[in-house]
């Protein structure tokens, strides 16, 4: 499994994954789940992936060669198709690609088993700041005001606490923060999800990378926001009234 | 789909499930799936359901009805076995038959269809209060001090706040406000959870039901903590420290 989420705000895009792989639980490595594409100045790209990781790597490998060595079907490579709306395009295109490929070479129907979900965000020179989730069908929806981020993965353990404390006009360190709170809630949940997580925060109408960084299992200032959001859930609990028995 | 917890404290326990059903989300309805027998004096059972309606149904009015007129392979009853743990023997036979009896009834070899969980908790005199998850193959596990709570149905959502809240020591009106709150993260992410809530608290060594109610969707005290929780999260939330960029 995997978790991955993108937040849109009015200063930029905000990007989270982890980073770990599993084929049952006792087989588990780590593997990069975010990827970027920059042309400095004019476009910066970013995408995470989910899902069956030979399909997500096919995807990545041949969005990479493709952008290096031109498309021999004559399609714009990711680094210069001429919007971010184009770019989702071309990435559904070549996932849809990669799973049929690999259902037909296994003689598989279904293509379930190799399946994937991405989130796309970035900026390409012209445009504005944009946010894709891509399905395993190569479509798309846009992440709009009202639906200002996306989750991949095991989305669900760490949804409530992006529902209740997002907001667009966040600093990028906040964003940061709340990204970790929700990041940890998957983590003391759910094994399939693991540390080093991946991060890159893209300011918005700069046009390329902004910080790139890995947080690690033992990072000081996730270990402090872990253990303090524990004992200030429990003073908010505390803090609320209790339930009046006697009253009913 | 469906959101049922149990919850093993110090002072009895505490139980809470949902009331939708649906079947597709254009067909959705209010039903209970919280069962109670009792033996004033004697014994206090509660008995919660998740997944296939037809199922736990069948499952519940074969227990009362085999409670009443007896069980003609001469087993005991759920009102006449001797333990918690016989009447969880019990419960997990019955919901094997009925599986078993409605997948051979249509021709359909996988049982997945006809599957349910569920909760069981309570005190049968001369015992413990003990409480069992049932899994649809009728086997089933006891909480303990490392797992005093369980989940069935949709319960990622509310499981972080229930990690973290949990206190084996907390009264009551506590453990009310936190599994309202449990089920506020559930209700607020996923629409095939909803209200009104069953709610039973049973007071340990009581051998007698405690309050049975019903919250509904109006209920001041629910919706009182459902704000106030948005409030105080966010207010935790800021209390944290922001992450630093440039430190970095």
């Amino acid at each position: 499994m995997t978790y991955c989420v993108g937040l849109m705000l009015d200063r930029g895009l905000v990007f989270m994954s982890d980073t770990r792989t599993n084929a049952g639980v006792d087989s588990i490595s780590v593997f990069k789940k975010m990827f970027q594409w920059e042309v400095f100045g004019e476009r910066s790209i970013t995408l995470m992936t989910a899902g069956n990781l030979a399909t997500t790597q096919a995807v990545v490998s041949l969005l990479n060669e493709r952008s290096i060595n031109g498309d021999d079907r004559g399609i714009l490579s990711i680094i210069q198709a001429p919007s971010m709306f184009q770019v989702a395009k071309l990435i559904g295109e070549t996932l849809r690609e990669v799973i049929a490929d690999q259902a037909s070479q296994t003689g598989l129907s279904s293509d379930a088993s190799f399946g994937a979900s991405m989130i796309l965000g970035g900026q390409v020179g012209g445009g504005e700041p944009r946010m894709f989730m891509i399905y395993p069908e190569g479509n798309f929806v846009e992440s709009s005001v009202d639906t200002p981020f996306f989750q991949i993965g095991e989305a669900k353990y760490g949804k409530p606490i992006l529902v209740r404390a997002y907001d667009a006009t966040m600093k990028f360190e906040e964003a940061v923060k709340l990204l970790l709170l929700s990041f940890d809630s998957t983590l003391k949940a759910n094994l399939s999800v693991g540390m080093p997580l991946d991060l890159h925060m893209y300011e918005a109408n700069t046009l390329h990378h902004g910080r790139v960084q890995r947080i690690e299992a033992d990072d000081t200032f996730y270990n402090e926001i872990s253990s303090g959001w524990g004992e200030k859930l429990r003073e908010a609990f505390d803090s609320l009234p209790d339930f009046n028995i006697d009253k009913r």
